[in-house]
């Protein structure tokens, strides 16, 4: 049962079909549930909403605790403050951070806490280092993610493409998106990897309002430093970095706007 | 105790921290697990090992069974063989398929499945399309996932490239991966979306190799008909799809050669 609840977050499933299922009295599976709703509160595993009478039902909401989402973002601000981190041009080396599946599952949890009472249809991203975010962030909401692309990919069939200027090189970029990936109406979120002019996430933006969609928040790993005005709209961040500041202190990380605006102001 | 250990496949977690964790006598802690042993094999979740005395534990390896194995390849047919996926060349509309949370899963399940009893270090994949894919397999194995790419990705460092044959096109095309992203000696997993000639999955094998590294095995989504030789190393594809073959069926999705090869001749 916990599995089966824990693989399909936000999904009501009825008393009868775990009835049905365990072959057990109603009664017991709503005993269990009490169980299991307590055990998970405890652990900070998530919410257990629990609906009662006979067309009720459980429906698990993953988010993880204050404390929890300060620790997690602490540990990520060392990992990142990682001198060998540095590029050339001052970009950060995340491949292989974003690329292990706890700390994927981690940023997934953190990210769809802050959205936890809000309807999300759909995460959108833009390829190719925000792919490994949205489907972490997609998979805890339980919801499609859709992928932007910058080059035409030739298999997306009918496309709406929007211009925009990417806000650390100022050239003007052009990105791309299927017609038949986001149904109009929907309420998207949007997440991408690192944000330094906003240049991305504004054309992610238009790009959904294109498609008769509305953006319902925007949350992004890494914020950079960034030399002038941001075009860009409103987000959120998990951590803040910057880069090349010494030659002492090549990188330096630290928590983003995340826990002032899901947490409220005192950490 | 069913979550920690479904959110770590493949680790083994001591009786003593169970014990410490749950405040409760190893003997109790045991006999849970024999239970859990149990319910995950009638439910077709996995393998619970457990390793008896003082320095034993438990590590479950997630797997599917045969029956529910077929059934989802057949699924998976159902789903693909929509004529409204037929895109101009005879390419396949799939994002929307490998965009959901739960699709996802199952392939990585299916996939993970195959190389159960075998050490695999990293899964490997070129960008778009066989992220989603890479990431669902890696969180199964629960090992890192790593990206090679076909433009060049200034944030990756030093990197080291392979020319190849794209097969569909017979155009020359490079492809690319940051130099500290495998380490040598490393055992990898290739994965991706579909193969056509299959150009791309030798240009991954050959940038492993590039690394000092060795291939553990190649499993794609989809494997497309191909006029010619197919230059490729040895695979395996979950479906097999033809596009284009009459007005009346301009598409057809099969097996693939997965469950021949992961349970044998007999379906």
């Amino acid at each position: 049962m916990t599995r089966f609840l824990l693989e399909r977050p936000r999904t009501l499933v009825s008393l009868s079909f775990f009835a049905e299922r365990y072959e057990s009295a109603k009664s017991s599976i709503s005993e269990d549930l009490t169980i299991l709703k307590r055990t998970f509160q405890e652990r900070g595993t998530g919410l257990l909403e629990t609906l009662p009478g006979a067309a009720g039902g459980a429906r698990f909401i993953p988010y993880i605790l204050k404390e929890d989402a300060s620790e997690y973002i602490d540990y990520l601000c060392k990992e990142v403050s990682d001198s060998h981190r540095v590029m050339p041009g001052g970009y950060v080396y995340l491949s292989d951070l974003l690329g292990k599946p706890e700390v994927l599952r981690q940023i997934g949890r953190l990210i769809a806490t802050q959205y936890m009472n809000q309807t999300i249809d759909m995460v959108l991203t833009v390829s190719v280092k925000g792919i490994p975010i949205a489907q972490a962030v997609a998979e805890q909401l339980n919801v499609p993610f859709v992928i932007a692309r910058q080059d035409g990919a030739i298999t997306d069939g009918a496309t709406v493409s929007v211009n925009y200027v990417s806000g650390s090189s100022t050239a003007i970029e052009k990105m791309q998106i299927s017609k038949r990936a986001l149904p109009a109406g929907s309420r998207v979120l949007i997440v991408d990897d690192f944000v330094k002019g906003g240049g991305t996430i504004s054309g992610l933006a238009s790009l959904v309002r294109e498609l008769d969609c509305e953006v319902a928040g925007i949350t992004v790993f890494g914020e950079g430093r960034f030399n002038g005005e941001r075009q860009s709209e409103n987000f959120t961040s998990l951590l803040h970095v910057e880069t090349l500041q010494s030659e002492s202190e090549p990188i330096r990380a630290t928590p983003g706007n995340y826990m002032h605006r899901v947490f409220g102001n005192e950490r």
